[in-house]
């Protein structure tokens, strides 16, 4: 019986619509267009709500699967699951990663799980459902589906999960109103965080991190002390259902590669990003050898800042700068002590972290080849 | 015969004119007014050319210490050293770090040496001076004056040298003209730039770090090879002169202060604050412990973006934003990476590096009480 | 009988410390320090909750007068009333503007008003007061105390309210749980815009803008059709009170000064400059003449950026705009908008107008020489 | 013989990509795909650096009209000048603008002139060409083609010329070193002050504004007093000539649109912009009436901070902003002032005027429908 193997590359990119290195890797043959079922990347946007990079980066890349698959951008955006997060701030590095899936010629080992990758889907939501009982409901289900899919039979093999969600638009909360219903917020920046709120719920429901009946409307955004320490979300105003890509390690996948994670207390957590490099047997104490640096294929990891004010009992100042948004320090301090540990800039932190990890800290996954 | 010793002591701050856990120290009689020489102090402005918060730091230090030393404000400011470095960008947490001198009641251990801090001043300079030789060698005078005075007799000794120089304005630039003589440059901005290598090479001359023929006019600003591993120079409009606070360690002091030092290459180099670290004993590998915590009174480093653009490789995109200066990104990444070694977002990190340390690195110094 | 006359002058300033101007004024005796009972300034930051400048010109200032009038500074913010506006976006320039009272050497004319300024203050709000209908109501009471004070009989004379109202920090809200009671919101940012919007409307229930039945609790910061058109409101940490700044023109004033005022619709409603410059026989619509240039001592507005997100039916960028705060946008662009009518971008307009005007329009007053 | 029209259409844009407004219309047939000549778009990026959303809005326009006119992205883009301009600060709207040209139906009237464009370029320059007299040369000639090409005899008849210029990059830096020649600077985004310079001087020189003999080389980005009252110029990466859009009227052209043009001497100008529409019969001293509203397609203009520090004598802050680019400041403040003129804040105002009017001011010109 054939079972699958799943390949991930980072590639750098010049500018949000360069795409050439993955030109080159297709015409090399290294990528396959056809395997390919998800990419995510960083952008150098400002993150926020004016924050275009990520969209000019989807379109780039629609076009350029589209020509090469035959098909028009939209039918590519159907088939591949595209999560852009914006902001490189400090010094990252703008960068997409590809997750393909190959029919791997080599069975399993026994034993030795390795990678696996599943996209999934919920159904369209109501914009009264945003950020309520049914987002977390059906969002729960989708990972549950991710799973099986993923041929990951224990929720401790769950390692991230990205998901994509949506947002309140004036007009759906019009829409909503007009059938007599109230939404969650009408302020539609807020209903980002929200849906992301909600989304991270689902995962931990479904993978139960929280009690499931702990988890009810009521604690939406509210009750930070219960979280996911795999999710990861992000709104966007494309859709109208969440995206669902789910890491994991399974027994029934070929290929090299491993996932690792750990949860992250707070921004400074470097402790966090060791285990979770030791879990893939790799040793940072004394710095990253070049073999072990070669191993890593990328770093994924939320941030925020600490809605405390503090950071180890410090006053921190990003939730009252009125010029530089919170989310863009964060992710400045974030990416940077990731960077420090792997010796890499080209690492994914994206910020936004409501019940992704605990207040002020967040996930973080490493993928690496296996020793 | 009567040997100093230096206390050092940092002090959180709610706001730029919160002196009030100053105040309270000084009412304990932890700290004495008349015995400080220098408060360095990290404010939460931008750091740019607009940043106030210095200046209202200062002025509210000025008059708490003017009142507790019947002075005036400008007695207080002949009397104290004060640099103020805006920014804290990250986890970053405003604070002001007081040096204080008192007649050591113990002698000196033999062959233990302690930290000793002294100030020294360059004579006034010209504005056509600035940025060029007689910058560059009045600030190695002073330097030598300041190892003299502070009871140093290795250059291996000095661990960080802060100045505080002057910067051209429109009518110093006049006043130059007039005297018939060109300036460096004639955008007030750049001139910061300009007396800030000056100043550092200067610190280079002194110590031995660069042959002392090597250093002429025309490297400033333009050969980064040529550097200190110890100088931390910032430009403030209102001084004409440079003000040296050099920090070392001394056989003929006492208390139980120490100082040292390392390199970082670049802003994610943790292997270089590690090694600081280890230079006081103090071993982060696996974290730090709560022991070595309470021993560190502080950390000061300098960064910058990396001026080829790139950090180990990977493009950053910090010199390429038009919404955040890059002085904010790179300070926002240091003092992340600092933090999560010491565990402490307290910290001092300040922008703008130019041959303080390689091109995109700088100086990062440790003071820790003794083991 | 002696009566009062009401001197006002605009100070540029070239740094938020540099009061010289405002000391040489007071060392040539144009200005008389005992005399002064207000300052309204402009301050170079950017505005928001970390914008220190507004802070620093009110302590320079309060010590200058300390100075001057043997003084703490304490007591001297005690007898004049400081408002400081952050922002000087676009062209405007940093500034102050001083109001003093005097006797006035001559009667009166008949029937010729002239401007007239009263200070009054609410008493103490509870935390759980603020934004609601009791910070409403004692408002409207002390706009009834500063009329009569100023000698103002009609409504229709009063032309300018400009308050410094109270806001919501987290020990505030704190001390409320603790009495049993919740406050209006718990986000401290949030609290400014409730603070500012109740005061607002407070002003338009004592000159009767709206009926008095109409302003309750459920429209603060909610119904935007009710509002004042001559309350300018903004919130500040360091009081607890409502401070009012009653201006209007009276009959029993003298002195040369006169204000007028008009309400914009929108940000570049330059029809309603053009009126309230009118009513001060002002005619702009060839440009304003030198003589009549001469003869403004200031023009003060309130700006904001509209809420629906369009400007006469185009959608504006202001408030998707995650790097320049909407109200950085919005006084950049009012600010030029009258900077073009009067010749000159030494003018206040302040950001946050919350009941200040219609949505996304606001007062615009100016005081002038009579013709 | 034929003659040409020339339409002019204003499309409001909801996101950097959002084509539909023009789609509409050319499924409406109001717009022709093989008409279009050039496009001109305020798209809502910060306008520095990093804006990429001019380059998205370009893209998404050139696969637009690829579609329509079965061409590749860069056929069109050969065929059809795009010229974006990033940044809408203050109460601009993003649009976007589409000049078009077809054989018009009735001869033109006898001593009528209407709105003619032509579309010229320059050869492509050497990068040590940038900046300097082969550039500012080149521009010249071929503003005097487009003249030609325009029907335009009367340098008298040119109102706007935009100009889209190139700008050093890196690599562009080590060819001009590889052929032993220097360039007029090192630093990428200085160069596009001295492209824009240069090729604004190209335009002074073709139009006589400046005496040839006074336009050298050493002028260039130094003596301002030498300027083009029409030019608009704006470096992008993406050429390596100019592209010239050239606007005047002509005798020998149909249609019913005119243009005109006045200099603004500074950024409140407005005697300047009334000075504009009164040259096309519009009178805005009491406002702008409705049928006059509705007879303007579009107003354009250049706008900076002035280098002077000041603005009518008083200090502003643009430039020493250290949170947002004056470029920005400067946007907001003259797109206001000339919406607030015309009742429209659709209009078309782009940073950065070396030797494009005087300093601190720039041209404004008017596309309007004939009275």
């Amino acid at each position: 019986m054939a079972h699958p193997r799943f390949d991930v590359r980072t590639f750098s990119m010049s500018a949000p619509d360069d795409t050439s290195r993955i030109e080159e890797a297709l015409d090399a043959g290294q990528l396959v267009a056809e395997d390919i079922v998800a990419v995510m990347g960083k952008t150098e946007g400002n993150g926020g709500v004016n924050d275009f990079t990520r969209g000019f980066t989807s379109m780039s890349l629609a076009w350029l699967l589209g020509e090469r698959l035959s098909m028009t951008a939209e039918e590519v955006e159907d088939q591949v699951a595209f999560v852009m997060s914006g902001g490189t701030e400090g010094v990252m590095s703008p960068h997409c990663t590809v997750f393909s899936r190959a029919d791997a010629t080599d069975a399993p080992v026994d034993g030795e799980k390795r990678l696996s990758v599943a996209v999934a889907f919920t159904r369209d939501f109501l914009p009264e459902e945003i950020g309520r009982q049914a987002q977390i409901d059906e969002t729960a289900r989708a990972v549950n589906d991710a799973m099986k899919q993923a041929g990951i039979d224990d929720r401790e093999d769950v390692h991230f999960v990205q998901i994509k969600c949506p947002l309140l638009t004036n007009d759906r909360i019009e829409q909503a109103r007009n059938r007599g219903n109230d939404v969650i917020t009408t302020e539609t920046y807020k209903s980002m965080g929200y849906s992301r709120a909600a989304s991270a719920l689902g995962v931990a429901k479904a993978l139960g991190e929280v009690p499931a009946d702990e988890i009810t409307d009521d604690i939406v955004a509210v009750d930070y002390d219960h979280f996911s320490g795999v999710a990861s979300t992000s709104a966007g105003v494309e859709l109208e259902k969440n995206v669902i890509i789910l890491m994991g390690n399974s027994a029934r996948t070929g290929g090299d590669l491993v996932i690792s994670h750990a949860v992250m207390d707070d921004a400074i957590d470097a402790a966090a990003v060791r285990q979770a490099l030791a879990d893939v047997d790799i040793d940072v104490r004394d710095g990253i050898s070049p073999q072990d640096a070669e191993r890593i294929v990328n770093v994924f990891a939320k941030a925020e800042a600490d809605p405390t004010g503090q950071v180890r009992g410090r006053r921190h100042t990003m939730l009252t700068d009125t010029d530089i948004s919170s989310t863009r320090h964060a992710r400045a301090a974030v990416g940077a002590v990731i960077a420090s540990l792997v010796g890499d800039p080209m690492v994914y932190v994206s910020g936004g972290a409501e019940h992704q990890g605990p207040a002020g800290g967040g996930p973080v996954a490493v993928i690496a080849h296996s020793s």
